[in-house]
């Protein structure tokens, strides 16, 4: 007789059972990690099947409390610690239990459940649990850029176009621009957290089983918002998966984005804003430098996150969906995605709030090459009541002479202006001295545009309340989904508890 | 006086302007298809904009009536060919007007606009419409799967894992799984419709403009949901862009594996399904070859899909955000996307409703190989009480014994399963053959799995209908959209006529 | 009898034949352009294949006379558009044949050959076609940078890293970097060149033919420079496509910065170099701006190309090698990859030529910032005899106390430098004001910097020689190649008239 | 007095020096597992930098004795445990040295150098030994599969197009090919090599240093088989990095569809192919399965080695070149493609070894379908004269009627050929019984194909032997440069112990 005593039970693929040899042990390696990160939500699996299986009578009640019971020990000792010493892995549920109530009892709770089944649930617990933990570390960044934006409403700096000077706005401007970006990051999160929280448990492995799984029931002690009802889509279809870089990447292209944009505002010849001396580098030979570190390093994470894209995408390109190995090669780079997009979030709100901003600086660049010339052709409508072309022409004639002569704001005269028109139409326009140095004032540009939207001081105020309003329902949001887990973790141990009683 | 008679007027770009030179003719070229697929965009954003400007008061009204009395005098003509004949592209509006009312009438249009504007609301245009057609399309393939899925509640056929028969299951639980995961698609799609649907116009080219325009007026006359608030997010986030490719890759994604899936099951050996002659290849040398050639063809989309996702979100790693030229690197792969997926949803639903399925042989397939193993430990569970994981190692030993000695299901007798139980645990299990008989029909298994979302013909005909009933209400939401944009586009006339009476 | 006349051969896909339909109309499109740009490549094949048919005695001599004579009766008409006439692709000279011949002579043709042997034909002479045109461009462009590095060889600018002033080096020493790059790529594009133009010919499907093939004669006819031997390796393998996509994405990374760089400084800011006005956009609302075109659509080219790449190692992943019709998505993209990368190459070469370097604003810049700091320490180290890290150490406290005050070079005096020495190990240093002077300067910096690859005049001088004497070789190379490839072409004619006569 | 005890030298970036706080905790984690891997290169790196100083004379003979002799001490100890100890990193020589000899002696040793050296040459040093590493274990895998070729030049099975059989062909024609694809990934391998292999040293941070280092000298000692000549360059172009993806991208193309054949064929229906049990896995459910582990692990690699070219081509994306922080992005994906590629290889080439190969049944499927039909035409044509096309498509309405009627190869007559060639041209070919028989017989098919690069047994040998004799030229290549790199570290030392002396 070939059965090894249960003291010694390795699982179930040893050899002389399917197979004549055992697994060779350079195959043993190289999933650890990532099952170790999942252990707790293995043993939340573990806990609510057999709860379920008990209730529903498919094992015998004595064999569910036994189980239960030893879970709960396990949880004395330390679930993660039990389960590592054990093998790890996802059947370390099932291999704790026979090593210590025999395979008569602990060869139970495997019913009705495959291995996939285990990797399901676990990945999208892990999944669920990370984007709350992602959706609330970007919360408090939009919080913060709300607060950066409130105190820079009059901060004007120029806006660039493919790095020339386009028009001035405000820091607020911007800072509430990333926000209301950052915002629609977060509906994607929300959205893709709504797909992700279903539950697989009960599928199998394709077909669920001819046993009467109550799959609801399951759901709901492990926290899933609804049941994947067909059991073959919840067992071959990896697009939640593809839902968290579908939240990750957009994000990660704001983040590289923000980041991209403080570096460059940090540069020699801009110097708008600087880091604190804690988050800056120096360097082993250049030694007037000063280099803002996490906005260097964050700028480039949408590089690593769309990597790990078209990994997830191309392991998931296969005939019939169920080759179960390739999924690795997605859920590692998901994995690293989660880790790069948390840590710059945690990261990017300090390094914000550490800001000095150089604000005459700035505004004095906007004011220096012509930045708010779009309103010199709108003092041309305005005030003399050029249609729009005819003072843009007008102007271009101007602006041109300004470079071929080298000339700047301050040296724009109405003669200036008169020349370009009677170039353009062959008459002047008049337009006075004021209205020209008022069109070229940055700080004017920028007030005249209450437009909705616009970088008004009092405008982007509103603008920040109404974003204001959707953060917070938002973390609304996030603190109910955050009950609602723990709730339905209160319900297993009470469902545990009934069994036990 | 340099000014060119209106009648010449070739665009505000020409020689003696800002610039000395005219733009070198090698430049010219490379955007023409994608804007004289825009052309209809721009030209409601011209008529629109014209007559919120007219309304406001922003304009003179008897420019602005001039002016829209011409566009409906260029819609008599057709707007496409004028547009084109005028040299295509955002400006073609604005070179029309100067060149029929000069530009004292002409020249007011583009008051408060940029190209960004243009850019921004024909892109926007052009990907809401083209998320209409593809969804309509998608739920189009959905009704076809969900038909075939009710005709194929009973046809039994292997369900494959990594080229292994794994159980065995229905083709309509295939095809209702398939239709489960394109429901998500199409909530994506939906979700993505909503971001995509709200107006930049107005944004102009970062921070709006000091003429009081009115937003709000814009967005409904162009049939947008609401407006992109902020106005420099508004001119320097793609993410909608993004937003189109996270519906189409995953969708692709989908689309490739139900063709991948349909080649397969047409192969060689397995053959369980065949499309029609109309939908096959041959080959010039292998006489005896019938290829279905959507399938093989679509199975590869995900390929191009994802490629242009990466070209997309690598066109926008660019610092500060309005690196306007880099988008048509984005723009074109997003274009083709549409194509590529539109065309092969078009494509998939005759195809699939022309196949001819092999039941019997699929059925037969199922039964050859031990597909349904599973149960046969659930049999011994079930009937003999013991613990599954007894149960899975006994019939593991059994399988092996099978493997080595060359038996198929049909040799499988109560004695063999003894010997493996005597190997396992010392002892026979005594489980009859009539149990065996039952345990390994694949028909059986798959009407025994009656648990939610499993094979069950009643269950997946259950599954069916609430699927349909999503379908239903999809396909109304989309009949609302395209009402609310026919309303807008009414909306618009009416506020024309307002203009001209 | 169901022959159709031959005057009416619509190829070897009639309904009737292998299978009792049509092929549906829908199926009929989309692969037109791919191969019309193949068909002088067809063209060559069918006229190699026949001459060596002949020759070899597989077929009639009379047959493959008749057929040769034929198709230079093509050629008086034009093959482009006789093929495209005929219905275009692969098999257009077969039916062309038997239209005109009828099918007991025409039928000969395709005789140990197939569609697959016509595709990876046509395929690499493409390839190599296009790889030598962009070589011919890319030695082009290596020459326009090195004229213009030999021109610029004392033109100070300061070097970046992260947007700060890291070093003063000189426009020579920038151009001479990017050639040393570009000869690079040059490299790997004759290294790609060497696979991808090795003959399949003769692979036939996958395994050959049973005819006596002499299929060293057919790629010699065709210009191959080898034969690939294993032919289920030639039929299978789509490397040569990803050895291109090796040259092209690599080069489009490089084309990519240098336009970036350009760009970049031609921002407002910095405006060290200016494009001719020609190469300039300005804008329909910003009259102030002049942007440079070309190298603001080149900066995104390898976003294009690296999505391209993506497609086509993702449709290349599917079992068993041979999913010929996945390929088309990687064929496309290589396509436009090719077309992207020539345009740019011919586009950037006459803007570099048409720059304008503001070489004094550069200079000053370099001057303005420490951009020299490195070499106040290398002063300590050479004149005070100081360890490396002491210098540096001191030196940075140096310009802390600058940043804290606001200083700048001019501002720098024996005294502060003592001040940090004092706060750093407690004494003075010493170092005299003409020193501290000369160690700031950037022309200076750039002149002591002599060694090997440094930015010295001479020995940028000296390294453009070598880069020339590289490019002179390489562009021998190129011209080999070229008329090897002539000699092949005059070799299959004077095959053909051997036969004809 | 700021300075810090020698021995408490924490580095250049402390407090009070350039900045005025130490660096934020947060940001000093993240490289460390990445540095640790190339201590042992900066190791040899500082050694070889202070060799060439002092023999240069660029610092005192003393000091560069006392250093060297310092790492002589730490090796002693133990490179990796020293360094780890004291902070790891880049820098962890010169922090050594000044703790250990105070900054009077230690502080010379990074003069003429900066981090960017550091991590150019390290990354260069860890990428050269990586790629020796996998062609190493390449050459291995091909010398497999030669082996297996010739073991199998008779074994036959079918060659699949689309999942149909296309024709016959042998196992030992199969691995043949895949021999013949790797010895091109070899190439690419070697001529990543050269490029990779090219000394940084000396480059500095961009522009070289005043003091005249002998960057040769340096190279030479490293094992560099030059120097990367222009400082620019060296610093900012990181191509080497897609070097090493270009080569190991295909690469992992090919073991991918390698890996996936061996899979497909491993599968239910065709069972060609079996793995010794320690390479397969059972299942936790499906007790009948066995699944072959590393094949289906492989099969995937391509997704991970090109989404992580993704990410080191979006890294490299970026204005200037010089944004170092940046490279992480790809450094890390390099790192994990190395890692996965080797490992495949090392594991495919013992799983092969184990195969069992279910010859008779490959043979028998080869026969049951119609695959050799290619031949049966062929037939038509050698016996009976007809003209290819006439053959074919007499052949085609034969295989129609075959799949109308439900025919197999055994059921074809004489007769039925006859009223194909009837329906056809009017009259019958007269192909005989055994004329029939013999073309249909995959073993005849395979053997009659003697064409170069074909499956005959004879022909495969041949080329068996040809890229026998090619791979033992690449060994020998790879014994070179090992023995050059071996060399080089010899002189490394006699140049450390003619300055000690």
């Amino acid at each position: 007789m070939r059965q090894q005593p249960s003291a010694e039970y390795r699982g179930y693929r040893t050899a002389g059972i399917r197979l004549a040899e055992d697994l060779a042990p350079e195959l043993r390696q190289g999933r650890e990690s990532a099952e170790r990160a999942a252990l707790y939500a293995f043993h939340a699996f573990d806990k609510a099947h057999v709860a379920m299986l008990t209730e529903e009578g498919i094992i015998p009640h004595a064999v569910g409390a036994a189980i239960l019971r030893a879970f709960r020990d396990m949880e004395q000792e330390g679930v993660e610690a039990v389960r590592t010493r054990i093998g790890g892995g996802q059947h370390s549920g099932e291999v704790y239990l026979i090593r210590r109530l025999g395979e008569e009892v602990g060869g139970w709770e495997h019913l009705g459940r495959s291995s996939n089944d285990l990797s399901a649930v676990g990945r999208r617990i892990r999944e669920r649990d990370r984007l709350l933990d992602t959706l609330a570390a970007l919360d408090a960044l939009r919080a913060t850029l709300l607060d950066l934006a409130r105190a820079h409403l009059h901060t004007v700096l120029p806006a660039y176009f493919h790095w020339q000077h386009a028009q001035p706005t405000t820091l607020g401007h911007y800072f509430t621009a990333m926000a209301q970006a950052l915002a629609r990051d977060a509906e994607r999160g929300r959205q893709a957290y709504a797909r992700v929280n279903q539950s697989p448990a009960g599928a199998v492995i394709l077909t669920g089983t001819s046993f009467p799984l109550r799959r609801e029931r399951t759901a709901a002690l492990l926290g899933f918002d609804g049941v994947l009802v067909n059991t073959l889509d919840a067992c071959q279809d990896d697009d939640h998966q593809l839902d968290c870089f579908g939240f990750l990447a957009p994000l990660a292209a704001h983040l590289s984005r923000l980041a991209e944009d403080l570096s460059y505002w940090s540069g020699t010849e801009l110097g708008y804003v600087e880091v604190a001396d804690r988050y800056a580098s120096g360097s082993s030979i250049l030694m007037q430098m000063k280099t803002p570190t996490p906005t260097n390093r964050i700028k480039g994470i949408v590089s690593g996150v769309v990597g790990g894209m078209v990994s997830a995408y191309m392991a998931a390109k296969t005939a019939t969906g169920m080759h179960t190995l390739d999924r690795a090669y997605g859920d590692a780079p998901l994995d690293a995605a989660f880790d790069d997009v948390v840590g710059s979030l945690r990261l990017l709100a300090p390094t914000l709030a550490s800001l000095t901003v150089h604000a005459e600086r700035a505004r004095q660049r906007a004011a220096d090459h012509f930045a708010a010339a779009t309103d010199l052709a709108g003092a041309l409508v305005a005030e003399k009541g050029l249609p729009w072309r005819t003072a843009h022409q007008i102007c271009g004639i101007l602006f041109r002479h300004c470079a071929e002569r080298g000339l700047t704001p301050a040296d724009l005269t109405p003669a200036l202006l008169d020349e370009a028109a009677v170039e353009y139409f062959g008459r002047p326009v008049g337009l006075g001295a004021e209205s020209i140095r008022r069109a070229l004032d940055p700080k004017h540009f920028v007030e005249a545009r209450t437009l909705l939207g616009g970088p008004a001081p009092d405008e982007v105020a509103r603008q920040g309340q109404a974003l204001g309003a959707a953060l917070a329902a938002d973390q609304r949001w996030l603190a109910e989904r955050r009950q609602a887990l723990a709730a339905a973790a209160a319900a297993l141990e009470e469902a545990i508890d009934a069994i036990l009683a």
